[in-house]
């Protein structure tokens, strides 16, 4: 049995609060942002502003898009439970698994997984060659974050994500090797794929030194936001109801499979 | 049925990516912090410097407490789920109801409820008035955001946000009521007691035109972050097990209530 | 600090498995039926078979209504992340709030606190009495599970109940004080309204001398074998998608509140 | 865009309910038992009384087993949210994932595999043949459900499953095959290991012939009853505020990683 349960973050005494070693009320609120803090307290290591302005271009990437499954699904539970925002903020972050949130860690891990293996090229010419070598290798290719079903010729957010990087000298060897995928996929697959946003910011959170085992966790915080931002607009102008009617108007009850 | 679910919010193209009317690569990736995004979503208007100043001390004087229930959930959580990094997050923000984090809504609700019928004052003498008339009206005085378990002789967070409001110009009505409420009531209940931060922070909250609804969700959008570095400390520092083996060495069964 | 944390629930030993103080293997698995099993959870009291039946017959009663909010809930959710099939289930139990699943709680809370300031009546008359006093007392009657949006000329569920209770010879003052309210509210309100199944339900599980605090708990438990079979459905004929494309079809975007 | 959503489960008019193609008042409620439907929700096929009873058997094998992770995750949330009884029940089933409760889908999703490939054996000497090979096959060997953390001389469920299912004529192939697996291991491992119980739970899921991708789906359902258990003991006999009190105890607050 440990005889403590050691924590850097949160602490208090009646007369302080400390938060990460600081005093929290005069080092932390008033001077730290929140996007800073949000990195601060998933690495313990205080970033630098260019590393907070790449993360929370990351997380402006990821906030919202809309009618997704979750902001459907938080609308609905809102609708369904307006007693519990938790509820409704928690079943939309839910969906935020493998299919819709997860090319971001998914991206992430795979780039990590290859570079572990790899000596570290030195140039454009080095990255292509072990992008190439990627490419051929997974034999079937199924990279992840090649590709968008919306935006076929280039999703907006990957070309902004490289020039911030590129302006606060944080272009890493996850960012380096998925833009030489970019590059030189067409040579392998015979078509010219987009590299895809929510994937390129799985590059740019490994490139940062975040938790590869929880960059899913920093899409589903910019998606709390998201949701934030569709529970306040479903008070002023609410479509949930008329969403679910849409559906119940459309039923059809069928026989069970067998009886 | 609707024709149309209407959206000001994210939205895309094959070729664009807008989120709140704006091009999202251009204009909000690299320009927008985080902070000023989330309270620019929840109420379709972009704050000021200085309150989105003020909404991320909000934030941060919320973000992690150590291990509170809802960190010792997303723990617990995560040890049982590994696979699951939006399971034990959304666990986590389950807990964000009534008695742990619900003072910041309570707080702002409640002094948007005595301010709805009263004539605004306009100096301190009239907020003292106001408070005191609230305080003797509660009868048993049970007004949200007055005390605090631990910090008895003052929460830290109250008095800089108290100062941050002031030097930004954006100390406003449900300030004034909740600052004033902390100078009269011992006149009324015969005790000091100190405000607390958290409940201070649904005053700036609604002070700062955040949907009352919604002040919850602040404190949950602040907790993710929160949590986020609960499970990165848990990934480099796991104590879930450990905490689970406690309770589980120390049950004892009893027999059930009758046969 | 307790030395101990009771439990009669489960318990093990290297060599033996308890459960409510019985033998798990011997005594339980196999004899006791999941319905009956639930109820003796709850209450830790084994139910009589009449009780058990009656019981059965309300979580059948709750366990799924078509294309509710909660089962689109689950469907997106699965859709979203199939690998978390707890994620699933969880985010449409979130839905079972105030709204939707409330009125089975609501209903039996409301009889209770009725019946807590009254002489219980011997007779038919004296529960009409009763009645007619408790609707006149509500002013302007919200008396939960009073009305039902579908089932203008009565709920198919309602009659069933009372009929079971009789034949089991459990009822008790709950649904004898709910019955009256079905015979005398057109005497107050004018007009005939059915007697909510949902609310029925509430009456039914208070009579059965189950925690109030937790009517909702029998109501989820219903529905998560309901979301089972939703989520059953969906992997042989999947709709979620089809759901999701429908909304995103029909979304408009718009320009902010305000710039 | 589908014209229709079509469902089985839940259907109502005006003056009907059905469930399943069958009118819910009359066919169902008072007739059918609560695990009986969750089975004939699940497969849109009513089970026999013999499936029924070892489908409510595996039921109580994995409803409740004392102060798991997922049993304190529920009490710990209903303490922080009293308010909302749903996001108790679903915090506590989020932790029904990979680790705790993943053995019941995963040695059926395991055997399933195996059986695909193999021609069925036809006596024990055949089975032992193929439980022999699946062992040699696995190399280091990691099969679901060998071995139990407490249980070490055996799991009192499996026993009793395995004796249910002989008594009710419903051994399957899933369940020779992993009884199979019982006998032959110390002959490959050079040990004896225990049968886990919540392993051959998934074996006899499997052998019922319930869906695969859901097995982990009735293990939840299970400890949906298990976890109103734990709450309505919290209500009686609250225990969480001192868990939650024991570890704060024994938060010791350490210097961040680096600075």
């Amino acid at each position: 049995m440990a005889d403590h349960y050691d924590t850097a973050l949160g602490a208090s005494t009646p007369d302080t609060i400390t938060l990460l070693g600081h005093d929290l009320a005069t080092d932390v609120m008033g001077t730290v942002g929140f996007g800073e803090l949000a990195f601060w307290l998933a690495t313990q290591r205080r970033p630098s502003p260019g590393q907070t302005r790449l993360f929370e271009a990351v997380l402006a990437a990821l906030a919202d898009h809309g009618f997704t499954p979750t902001a459907i699904v938080s609308r609905l539970t809102y609708l369904s439970a307006p007693d519990s925002v938790q509820g409704a903020l928690a079943a939309g972050l839910l969906g935020g698994g493998s299919r819709f949130l997860g090319v971001t860690e998914d991206c992430g891990r795979f780039l990590h997984d290859v570079l572990a293996t790899a000596d570290l090229p030195e140039d454009d010419d080095g990255w292509d060659a072990l992008a190439l070598e990627t490419l051929r290798v997974q034999g079937k290719p199924r990279i992840p974050g090649l590709g968008h079903h919306v935006h076929k010729n280039g999703d907006p957010r990957t070309l902004r994500l490289f020039q911030i990087a590129a302006e606060e000298g944080l272009v890493g060897p996850h960012l380096s090797l998925f833009k030489a995928i970019g590059r030189v996929h067409p040579r392998v697959l015979g078509k010219t794929l987009p590299l895809n946003g929510a994937g390129t910011c799985g590059a740019v959170l490994a490139d940062l030194g975040l938790p590869l085992e929880l960059l899913r966790g920093f899409a589903l915080l910019a998606r709390t936001a998201g949701l934030i931002g569709q529970l306040a607009e479903e008070l002023r102008h609410p479509v949930a109801n008329q969403i679910f009617l849409s559906v119940d108007s459309h039923t059809r009850s069928v026989a069970p499979l067998e009886e």
